[in-house]
């Protein structure tokens, strides 16, 4: 109904299908999306293709890179491209200074070579506020998949979430509405005294060893290896475990395998399972977002289109 | 813990996974069983395979069938087994008086039958306490159904639950619970009222017509065309519909399939997505419910093991 | 907003405060409005006042008595009235056949009268879904005043709700949604089981006596001395009882107070705690209740405003 | 059941009815008190009762001030006291360095009268989680009021809470469990996501002014001018309004009297409205605390009873 970004032209850089929504949502504002690595995606009305990311940079306001990023050499993250599409030195030199760069996770090489080039870097991963939508499908995607993997209901089982934070209390949230009896497992004690008050068993790290042999399903959120060969032989064998730390989990999941636990990693599952709620998410921060890095520009956008 | 099924011998036949969990259940409390249909299972330890149906019937106390029951031509659904298993005029009529027949369903053949042959017949899925009980573990299938076919969250959707009847509580609940918007659908003004009580969004059958449009996910658990070509017209294209009601389902599945709508059929959820669940909700109420049947011949039992 | 009501004359007779509520929704629905019984309430605008029943009962084309109806002699409960109103032989015997008489509840005299003089009695305490309504006001009162005469919060403390009928449910959500662990008490197997599915903490009647014990919250909503001495006997003596079943309670009072065990007998809380609210759930459900009872004479209505 | 506080003498200074259930549960863990203003209260066995605040001073290793502190002229709010306590001067110099003295709030004074004299000095209103364990019964305490001050009930309601902080959060969730529609009036993104992950309604402060209006029930927890005298005009004039912030609250309460709005300040609810959890909650949080500022001197605490 806005149509707040009316003029401004967006480049949106790979992906994976929450772009095909946030483009149409983008659109819906009144922006112009150029598209770089949407070849194999069904043609979006009104996105001007790109044939690369150079040509791309040239002709924006802003660069939307994906959440998850670039990997270790630079390759962008693109479901729907046929070529790789790589975010190199050349292609950083070229970014104007008035063009922020959003993107959700910013490797360290990325920050610095921002630094040099004098890139308006935006790291959205960071955003607590997205952070917690973000953690609305992430918490149902790891809910469907501990469904998928186990042979009890939800409903009535002993459910452990490690780890309190902006996904830990939505998932605990979820699986309490669910019907299932959640241990919530923190160390602050005001995350358990927090957990207390939810209804939550609330359990403090120390304590997890004591109490994890009673675990029927175990969420891991916590980027560090709490669940390590030692607290992986207090786990019942026909308890399932979903990690849904980054890459690489807090989970020895080769360990758990010899044991015949079953442990599923659950990488970005917003774009997996619900990239519609995913792309409308990211449709409902980023405008905002972006305009207050461009103030500064405005007048002149707003001839261009 | 309890023994009190000590020296019963049950004939389990057929079935899927719940009963795996089943006859380990009974085991523990005491119940001897001979298993029918189980060739291609995993050994069960304590367990008797019998060669047939026929020879079953002539060793045992009870008669266990699952609750699918069995076929219009008297098949019986057996997941484990190698051949066909006949519930046949010949194995009815060998049936004693003293050994009651347990089973889900019971066709009107069967019932007929079993009028003639002077058979007790136990049909457990018309139980109020089993169809509340199995309401669990087949809305936590319906819900798994419905993540796995949309592109959005439970969360923050619009849900509707069309029959407000033991499924459709238990829906509309662990829906709420996950943070839908729901819409919950009945005919009676007291079922609308208990609606009102749980915070669902009451809607008259009669008014379904008129809300069904902003519908995003639709759970139908009513036995009976609901969701007809004209219903299905007002359906939004990209909603989801998951049928819980018994085999046709409410649906008009080609109709929807014509007009793009994604339908799924649902049936016997509960040992199909949760298994143990399922087979554990059976060992609570299947001993009692038995015991009663078994209260004039327990004395010869007891001798017997 | 609807004018369903339009033309028809109400004679409001008697109740509390939700009856003040009652008469400003049903003008906003067309009524027109006889009082008997208002004389010390402010008055209220477009509302005639009756000399008396009997007057009152020529002018009209339905009766409205309170929920609570009369007492033994026929008088009738009226907050703001400043003489007794009975309900005796010679106003029934003044009820044309044509006008029908709304009341909570009916004692026996007054429904065999009512079958002699040939008068419509609607006794609408007994309609399930004005009952469910109503259980939320009454389950509301029950929980301030259990609030109000413990010393500890909800959130935490073992509440039994004994019953699981209308009132008994409401009260089993609301106790579980502020965060007190439910034990929900009952006798039918389908009872127990959606306790189960609720997640509250299923006892049969028979075994109560073994869990009162750790009860600190008690509420009884059944009409049967469940809280005999017997009982009492195993309440803590710094328990808390509240009693919502209709007078006498379902409570030894008498042996409480011999105990030190607080009881509180909670007789019509609808119309005490929220009686806006108990006037709105009226208004919901009278004006097609009394439609339906007026069907026939419902042209010679018409015409009299 | 633990004994962690064996051999460690406390004087418990003054306080409410919630100090009598602390002294029960720190007597339970081991440890020996002296009391000072608890003359008024019933005898308790084991407590010794100083006759000033000087002597006890002098028996003790713990001093145990009242969550609200002292008045600005240093008075100790003590329920069962017949004679004022005065936290003067000369007491604050007699307090040896190895003896903490544990207070609600303290008041700029006494902080920097600690900084002079070298005293330990502990405020527990500030640890958060107290804050949050003890909004546990602020929340039952303002839902009570809530309850007692209006006329319709919480559930199906428009509930606002202004604030969502510690109390904010739990009164929210009691909110929703009862049936409310809530509100939840925040600042920071962050706390709107998570106000939408809950089912909240999520309002920014700066659209309070254009919500406000429907609000049916209002409950602040924000310790600024937030109900000034605009806003106080926007609310509806049957609307009720719990003030929760430390006195003088958030609200005009002139300004509401004059309005016709009814406006409740509720302070110190816990002490008030559930004293035995609230004792109970203290009884969690102090012994851990006091044992982590005794640790240097607890070799000669443990000789001396």
């Amino acid at each position: 109904m806005s149509a707040g970004l009316k003029g401004i032209r967006f480049a949106v850089v790979g992906g994976d299908d929450r772009e095909l929504y946030l483009i149409s949502e983008l659109q819906k504002q009144g922006a112009y999306i150029v598209g770089v690595g949407f070849e194999k995606a069904s043609p979006i009305s009104g996105m001007t293709l790109a044939p690369s990311l150079e040509e791309a940079v040239e002709q924006v306001d802003v660069l939307l890179f994906p959440m998850f990023g670039t990997d270790e050499r630079g390759v962008v993250k693109a479901k729907y491209s046929d070529s790789p599409i790589v975010l190199n030195k050349k292609v950083l030199e070229s970014i104007p200074a008035r063009v922020p760069l959003v993107i959700g996770f910013a490797r360290p090489a990325l920050k610095s070579a921002a630094d040099n080039f004098g890139i308006q870097l935006v790291e959205t991963a960071k955003l607590n506020e997205l952070a917690i939508l973000n953690s609305i499908p992430s918490a149902e995607g790891a809910i469907q998949m501990a469904m998928e993997a186990t042979t009890i209901t939800i409903h009535g089982s002993q459910s452990f979430v490690i780890g309190l934070g902006r996904c830990g209390w939505t998932l605990s949230r979820m699986l309490q509405g669910i019907g299932a009896h959640v241990t919530g497992v923190a160390r602050k004690p005001s995350d358990l005294a927090r957990a207390t008050e939810m209804g939550l068993h609330p359990v403090h790290f120390t304590d997890l060893e004591d109490e994890i042999g009673r675990a029927e399903i175990i969420f891991n959120t916590v980027h560090h290896p709490i669940l390590d060969r030692m607290m992986l032989e207090k786990v019942a064998r026909d308890a399932v475990i979903v990690d849904l730390a980054s890459i690489p989990g807090g989970t020895d999941f080769e360990y758990a395998q010899l044991l015949g636990i079953k442990a599923l990693l659950a990488p970005g599952l917003p774009g997996i399972v619900a990239p519609k709620t995913a792309g409308r998410i990211l449709a409902h921060i980023y405008p905002q977002l972006i305009l207050r890095h461009l103030t500064t520009v405005n007048t002149t956008c707003k001839v261009e289109v």
